[in-house]
Order: C-alpha cells, then sequence, then structure tokens
C-alpha cells in the first residue's frame, strides 16, 4: 500500500503561525480533507482536490481521509491549531483502532502546530511560563463528572488552566458550571483571560479576574486561560497589562 | 522608546517546525541574544549582533536583551520550543517586573513556537488527544513538595503528563521520585513514553509501560508522556505501535 496521509495543522490563523512542514504537505497532497472553514483558508490547486466536510463528523471525516489514502493517494488532513490537541489527530487514530486492517499499513505523519493556548499566552505574556493543564470542555462524549474531577484536580494541583472549546451546543451550561466550581476554590482576585480568534481579523482579548468575569462571553473560538496562585499582572503605562506566570513557585527567586 | 524585542522560538529542532513569524523576527533583528547552542543553529549575517550566553542564566539573559533594546536597537531573544512555554517568555516578564521602569514602554511580541510535548506526540500518534497537564522538574526554585502535589494532581484528575526537564543537575533524582509517586497511584500498564532530541539527528523515542520503565534514560533533551488511564496503543505489523488517548472518556463512543 503506497499511500500517505498527512495530519498537518493551520495552527489559530495567520499563515505566519503555519510551519513549513505542513504548509509544504499541504501542497504536495493530491486530496485534502477536512472542515470546510479551514480548507477555505488554503489556495486551490490545479488538481488538488478538496473534500471538504461539516462540523462534529470528525470520525468520518477521518475515514474519508483513510479510505482515499489506501486508494494510493497522498492525503492531507487540514486541521486548526495542532492536530495533536484537541483536534484531528485523536480521530484519525480511533478510526483506524476500529477500521479496516489495512490502514494501519499506511505511512502517517502527524505535523505539530500552534494550538490556541499557546497563541493566547503569546499575545498575553507569559501565562503558561509554568506548569500548566488542558481541559476541553466541549466534548459531549466525556461524562460532565470526568470535567468536574480534572477541575477539582486542577485546581489542588494549583495548575494553570487553559479551558478548550467552552461553548458547546451539547452542553451551554458547561462553562458556567465550570466557573462556579473554579470561583468556590480559587482566590477572586485569580487572573482569568478570555481570548477570542488570536491572530484573526476578529481577535478579541478579555483580562479580568475570577471574580469579575463573565463566562457568557467565551464562544467555541475562544480559549480560556485561568491564573494559578502566582499568576499577576505587570502593569504597562496605558496599555493592557502582561500576564506571568513566574518559573519560581512560592516567592522563590 | 523605539527599541522593540521579540521573543521567537526555534521549536524542537528542525527548521521545517519553525513558525515563519520567527524566521522573519531572527532575520529582522539587529542583535539576537539567546542560548548558545540555539545562536549556533541560526545562519550569520551580516551586521546582526550577536550575544551568546551559557545555561541557567535566563534572568542575566533577559535584562541583556531588555538594556538592548532600550538602546533603541531591534532585539531578538532566541529560545527553545515555544517560548511560553518552560522558555524565554516567562524569563522575560520576570526580568522587566524587577527591572528599569522604562522597559514597560518597549514594544514586545511573544511568537509562538513549537513545545517539545507537541513534538513528542507528533511522532507517537495522538497521545494528547484529550485533557493533559505539563510539568517541569528542573526548576530548582520551585519546593519539591510543589511537584509531589501537582503529581498527585494529575493522577487523580487523569491526566496524560507531559514531563518536562527530567533530568535536573541540581535534582538528580527528582525523576526516580517521581516515577516512585506514579507507580504507587497509577495502573502498571499505563503508557509511557521517552521522546528525545524529537526532530533531530539524535532523535530516540522509547516507548514502555509504568511498570517497565527505566527513569534514567531520560536526560535534559527528553520529554516524558505519561498516559491517562484511557491511554492505549494501536498494534502495527512490524512496527512501534501508536499511542492514542481518544476524543471520549469512559468507553463512550
Amino acid at each position: 500500500m503506497t499511500g500517505t496521509l498527512v495530519i498537518a495543522g493551520l495552527g489559530p490563523g495567520p499563515a505566519v503561525w503555519i510551519v513549513p512542514e505542513a504548509t509544504a504537505a499541504i501542497e504536495a497532497a493530491t486530496d485534502l480533507v477536512g472542515y470546510r472553514p479551514y480548507l477555505d483558508r488554503i489556495p486551490e490547486r490545479p488538481g488538488q482536490r478538496r473534500h471538504a466536510s461539516g462540523n462534529r463528523v470528525e470520525i468520518a471525516r477521518a475515514r474519508e481521509a483513510l479510505t482515499i489514502a489506501a486508494q494510493g493517494r497522498r492525503v492531507a488532513v487540514v486541521s486548526g491549531g495542532d492536530p495533536g490537541v484537541f483536534a484531528m489527530a485523536a480521530a484519525v487514530f480511533e478510526a483506524i483502532e476500529t477500521g479496516e486492517p489495512s490502514w494501519r499499513d499506511l505511512d502517517i505523519t502527524v505535523v505539530p502546530g500552534i494550538s490556541a493556548m499557546q497563541a493566547a499566552a503569546a499575545r498575553l505574556g507569559a501565562p503558561l511560563g509554568h506548569d500548566f493543564c488542558a481541559i476541553s470542555l466541549s466534548d459531549n462524549l466525556k461524562p460532565w463528572q470526568v470535567v468536574e474531577r480534572r477541575l477539582r484536580a486542577a485546581v489542588d494541583g494549583d495548575f494553570v488552566i487553559a479551558v478548550y472549546n467552552p461553548a458547546s451546543k451539547a452542553r451551554p451550561d458547561a462553562i458556567h458550571l465550570a466557573f462556579a466550581l473554579l470561583r468556590g476554590r480559587k482566590a477572586p482576585a485569580t487572573p482569568v483571560a478570555f481570548a477570542r480568534s488570536v491572530g484573526r481579523s476578529d481577535e478579541r482579548i478579555v483580562l479580568t479576574t475570577l471574580e469579575d468575569a463573565d463566562p457568557s462571553v467565551a464562544d467555541m473560538s475562544t480559549l480560556i486561560l485561568i491564573g494559578s496562585s502566582e499568576t499577576r499582572l505587570i502593569a504597562r503605562p496605558g496599555r493592557t497589562p502582561w500576564l506571568l506566570t513566574p518559573r519560581s513557585y512560592g516567592g522563590g527567586q
């Protein structure tokens, strides 16, 4: 079987944040497979086939990509962010796990990319400068108790918390429940940032505190960062403060 | 004050994983500041000054960069990985916090990059496909009790765990203590990967289990991934299995 499949990420949006390996894989592909808005960001190339799909059909999309690759073609699955972080890589390997045995012989490459928490962190300063965790609220395949358990653990460990996919249609109250849990366990002055569409024309960043945060500003394009007990602001005259989680812990220098 | 400072990451090593914004910032800089081995990866440019430094002097390096930028120059601080993740961004903002008030007027940009856990995940399959945390063992500014607290919390939350900087000279037993803690709390068959220098000529990946892992294979170029209870292998005939943490939890499909 000579087909190849590359899972490549477009990062959060702008071309300047796409790694060259992803660009090259997309250019070299005979077939592009992806969520339609991601494919729409890629210039058309003569002879290159496009297989666009809607949202929330990740496994079907992965199966389609594997089927095409198994026909001997060079397929690029186009993902947002880093395909490895809450994105298409897991869907492809899940599809392989339950799919055609021959798919396991395919030559499959995952190309890493910039994930939303990294873009948000870059804009804000250095909020991920120390230990952190990433939790997705979107997945309606995950029992709510698991989300609660992870949020509690993230507080117990005093991690900086990156919340992905805060506004699921299947679970619209999730972000409000999550904030209620966090407010009962963390200091009211804990810095919180809502970073929407970072790097795109509709970028919007709200820097606030756990006490004052309005979780309803978060949509599916928003990444939320919640500080640890060490995360703090650095004031700047006339500009938004920087957000810093220092490398030391407990006041050590 | 017209000086600018860009904090740009080279990713884990290969040029194909450096985002174009970082490449452009490095090319446009009048002055490059960084740990010597990172600067050595960058082609020399006529007229561009280099300020190389040794390891473990991050704050001094950050102060030097800020001092040069405050003289009106275009400075690029060159970091490994993603500058925002256990790298130079936090050091620069810490230096600003305690440094010259005028440094807060500087135009400072953080450019996100590919961090070691992402490169490791890409090589292995999709181990970061669901909730995860990142913990650094290197920092001798962090009390060991904080590391233990975070490892316990990571187990309680059943996160996939990415361990950065596992082999600190200041704390050589750290990785052994960490594995002892994890072995007392997680299933012996939990997948564990040691991913060393991913993307470079000396890349070496060891895929094993918590029970069989030999923590002494980890050096400062190694990123360790420890699975959640859902992380599993996908066998391939004649090749290393893929590692998958599925998007669903608790057997849901």
